[in-house]
């Protein structure tokens, strides 16, 4: 298939590429750089032994640049990655993260529809849960994100719904994330973070390699074995592989679907901390700060319709992301800017 | 205060159009007049005896044409109506109600940021709240749309939330109407439908009128007083009347603010028609339909924030709303278009 992928020089972009390229696939890199490096895809290629199709750097605020790269190459389907995603940040300002995510996919979805292109994989987030009580969190819990990046992928999670619902030649895919952490097995590509990372190990990473000085963690006196945040972390691949079997199955099942990629399984912050000591040989100094507004104790996904609906389970376990990603941070301790 | 006025050649909008010229307000009304006639405004002029500041045929999606608005206009507040609002063509095409309703209000959002003008007075809907079971609804309800029209309303007064939280110099006053009718007492403008009216009570007056055969009554099986579906409808007159108490109300206390406008009475099918008969003097005739997906039995407001923190209720009653209507329609059998 040929495949336009949207935000496709970022983290999770990257490795989804690469996948993608190992799959078969002709692919068409659609990103506005602003927050990632090209460098991303030059990696791609050498670990696919493989070219893409062609990159464009468009931005989704562009219509007309998007209906011109649609007429040229007729993609099939999209994987749609590009957006904002930093919630302190959307706190700041919301109105670029409605403009960027809600209006950028508004223009996207027009440029698909009037260029017969009605199959798309929706980059979503498990914040679209916002602080529920009760675990694991199915699909059918309903959406009630606590910020406004949150609130982004609601929306837009909400108007492809709607779309599927009034169009039966649609299919949709809204991937619910959890946390993706650590890297391909290269070391070549990884998460490069502008600023202060704002998740839990590339922050980790950044300390074992001597980037900052110690860990943050965001509060110790959660109802939780530890006291500290327990959170679904997922390898990378195993999410990038996450969207490959998602496109296969809208391909042959149109209409709208929602998939929680996650393991199952959840880890404290003291217990990241602890298996990436492990796997770096690195001490991780921390400090305990008050907690963070809007996070919750506890979160993890219910991955079963994954399992039973697309085969997918994700299988790397902690040791393996944290390796993962310890390769990708000491082989690039400043990113690709290094 | 200069106002500017989105949609303003609207049902709604040219009433509100009215109650701030007959205050003394400078008004400029932008409106794309996609849905809406020019003859409203002149009319207005007319029964205010004065004129508006300037009309200005914008569309919300020309986010330069906005600009040079702004830029030449200078308003220091925004009533905002304009966006698409029937549910039925929302199910069929979300993706025009998406663009229109959410891409033009955060172009309307960044030109009024650029401009230093933050205070807006939103025109949201009852709609948001969905079908919940227990009335009256008040303000805390959770938003719960059950359809696209209403998860546009619903996105907007998130945006809104969103951007006076991050801001303080933002007065946002999001509004959500129960079921505007009536018309102003000249019988000069009022609600004039293309196509089938969406709404009962244009419905009923146009069954009265002559220019449809029979009023569709959809469900008579609810578990209401006589099993029709039950409305708190508010007479336009007090609706634009709410708008300008909400936008001095901002003025003094900015920040978001949301306010039910309703009368806190709920009125059945057959005692609208009812009302409406006596106030005629015309047999409306009536066939029973099944009932529609995802209307509600019951849906009344509780208005008690309005009056304790805006000083304002709907005081116009039942015979009057018909009153009003019936006269709007006997001198307009045709809309403006007559």
């Amino acid at each position: 298939m040929k495949i336009l992928v949207t935000g496709g020089t970022g983290y999770i972009g990257s490795h989804t590429v690469l996948a993608l390229l190992q799959a078969g696939h002709d692919v068409v890199v659609l990103d506005n750089l602003s927050n990632s490096s090209k460098t991303s895809l030059e990696r791609v290629q050498e670990l696919a032994g493989r070219e893409i199709a062609a990159f464009e750097k468009v931005d989704l605020l562009d219509r007309a640049g998007l209906d011109d790269v649609f007429a040229r190459h007729r993609p099939e389907a999209v994987i749609h990655f590009a957006g904002l995603k930093a919630v302190g940040e959307s706190n700041e300002k919301p109105l670029w993260y409605y403009t960027n995510n809600v209006s950028g996919t508004v223009n996207l979805l027009w440029a698909m529809d009037e260029n017969d292109c009605r199959s798309i994989v929706f980059s979503s987030s498990a914040t679209v849960y916002g602080a529920p009580e009760t675990m694991p969190l199915t699909e059918k819990q309903n959406m009630d994100a606590q910020n406004p990046y949150g609130r982004t992928k609601e929306h837009i999670e909400d108007m492809l719904a709607d779309l599927a619902a009034s169009d039966e030649r649609w299919a949709v895919a809204l991937l619910r994330y959890f946390n993706p952490v650590g890297a391909h097995e290269s070391g070549r590509i990884g998460e490069d973070p502008s600023g202060i990372p704002n998740n839990l190990m590339p922050f980790v990473a950044q300390v074992a390699v001597g980037r900052r000085e110690k860990l943050m963690v965001f509060g110790d006196d959660y109802p939780t074995p530890d006291g500290t945040g327990v959170r679904d972390y997922i390898h990378v691949v195993d999410l990038a592989d996450g969207h490959l079997k998602a496109l296969d199955r809208i391909s042959q099942d149109p209409g709208v679907h929602v998939w929680n990629l996650g393991t199952g399984r959840g880890y404290s912050v003291l217990e990241v901390r602890e298996a990436f000591q492990k796997a770096s040989g690195r001490d991780i100094a921390y400090e305990i700060a008050p907690r963070r507004a809007g996070d919750a104790a506890v979160s993890y996904a219910d991955p079963s319709s994954a399992l039973a609906e697309l085969g997918w389970s994700a299988d790397r376990d902690m040791d393996t992301m944290c390796r993962d990603h310890w390769n990708w941070q000491k082989n690039n301790p400043n990113g690709y800017d290094g």
